[in-house]
């Protein structure tokens, strides 16, 4: 058997801090890596390294393609890509899932004991007023119950959180009361004093923080988005801090990045602005992955993290 | 056997607190609670429920007494009380540990992902440049390794820090490098990027943290310290933060409390004061500990978590 054509499908930039990873990875997987190319006649190639933001959009000439395997946990700009007829497989990258894992206690934290006040108020006052409630006793919801959203879940469980979890299906997660789909979603809503939203993006979940389900929240509950932008209708956000009906929001992405300068978020006392840093795919762990699908697809076995067209995740 | 007298010396706000889950976990220890007072003559009792800033600071009197019971987990005004020659209890109160545990992680997790920079960057520049490592790739070092320190070390392995610890004593904890003593303090010190002070205060800790062990630190390192303020030389600590070599303070605990709004820490930009709010003891959980220890002294039980008063912890 031949060695396997791999094409690296991502901005130039992405090379310089993939190719040796990967070469590494393929190598510990048994897979030979002459075939990994920047550049390939698109009938020789086996597999294709994806960034959705690569020149590659039209997959019809990739006639002998096994499988593309995406370099990010995102899919929505690939997903609805009708040339696309082979395997797609999402990026599950421990590395990840550990950057969004510390990112998301972190900022639960942070709003669970009311840093900010003291980290904005270094002005000789003593405010040594607010206690605040145990862990325990706080109700954090997280939305989204994919790889990232479990571990988040679940470390929170760690720390002690009061945590429940929502998504469009049913979901087991030990220590975390689970709802699903539009019935299980008041239920969520209602304890999220602190929500992280973990959700995919997908017509389903466009603008699922709306007016309605805003004020369906606890008064004055956190909003941590290290998901997606359009998860959020903005306006309705804006809204809703407006009134104190949500008491801060912490947003790591947006419809348009970077956010504007103009973009009332960021001048609004009550929003941090955090430049999608929450977690990225780290080279080293991500190309583990690639490899592991890589050694599969050429033993006949089948891939990992493969994406449901359908459902669009 | 007659209702044993419990005296509750603390400041009378205290009591408004303690008194209905004192009786309560009383009740739940099966010890009559009719024999908890605020006022009894000396000889009458067998308990005292302790704030060593109450009024009884001569225990001669109380010739009949069997404990000593400290609300706090600090006995650095009491232990080297010569009047008190019965036994001395800390308090070990799991709503204080847990608290304390979701205090330091918080804060430890700021300082690692660099949360100030966008907590207060909220100016409309898009700061994406800096990714920091992963916590397996971040080396925290807790100092003091009590019920406190225990709890805050294993709490930040479990979210992947590369934890060690330092303590007088030798002490093992799964998951942390534990460095004990003189011999190895400045291995402790070497490792700490974050160092987290949860020692006692006693003679031999007193400004531990000095201009020579600050130096054994790593360039930029953080402390946090939620511990006791005399850990810290402050004017070593100034000077360090002033050069660099310790790049923040977040400082909870002072050798003057509040901490006079003229002191350099407040003004200082790369320090942290927050008002003695890392953890408190909870009245409920900290009243079944105290009724847990006066039904064993009834039953003629050992005590829990008795002081050395030779080590003064």
């Amino acid at each position: 058997m031949s060695d396997p054509v791999i094409l690296f499908a991502a901005r130039p930039e992405r090379w310089a801090t993939y190719e040796a990873p990967l070469r590494t990875a393929l190598a510990k997987a048994g897979v030979s890596d002459s075939g990994l190319v920047l550049q390939a006649a698109p009938e020789t190639v086996d597999y294709i390294v994806y960034a959705p933001n690569s020149e590659v959009q039209d997959f019809t000439p990739y006639t002998r393609l096994k499988a593309v395997l995406n370099l990010w946990a995102g899919v929505e700009q690939v997903v609805g890509n009708e040339t696309l007829r082979v395997p797609l497989a999402r990026m599950v990258d421990s590395g990840l899932t550990d950057g969004m894992v510390e990112w998301c206690v972190g900022h639960v934290l942070r709003h669970h004991l009311g840093m900010d006040v003291h980290i904005h108020g270094q002005d000789g006052i003593w405010r040594n007023g607010e206690v605040p409630p145990l862990a325990r006793d706080r109700n954090v919801v997280v939305f989204g119950l994919g790889a990232l959203g479990r571990a988040v879940a679940e470390a929170l469980v760690g720390l002690g959180f009061n945590v429940s979890g929502w998504a469009r299906s049913e979901k087991r997660i030990d220590g975390v009361s689970c709802f699903a789909g539009d019935d299980g979603l008041a239920a969520a809503l209602e304890r999220a004093e602190i929500a992280v939203l973990l959700l995919p993006d997908t017509p389903a979940t466009t603008d699922l923080f709306h007016a309605e389900t805003l004020a369906q929240m606890p008064h004055g509950a956190v909003i941590v988005n290290p998901g997606r932008g359009p998860l959020i209708d903005d306006t309705a956000l804006l809204a809703a801090l407006h009134t104190g009906k949500i008491g801060h929001a912490t947003l790591d992405v947006f419809r348009v990045e970077p956010l504007p300068a103009d973009d009332p978020f960021w001048a609004h006392p009550n929003v941090t602005v955090t430049p999608h840093i929450a977690s990225e795919t780290r080279a080293d762990t991500a190309s583990e992955v690639i490899a592991e699908n890589i050694r599969r697809g050429e033993a006949g076995e089948p891939f990992l993290h493969l994406v449901d067209r359908e459902a669009g995740y």
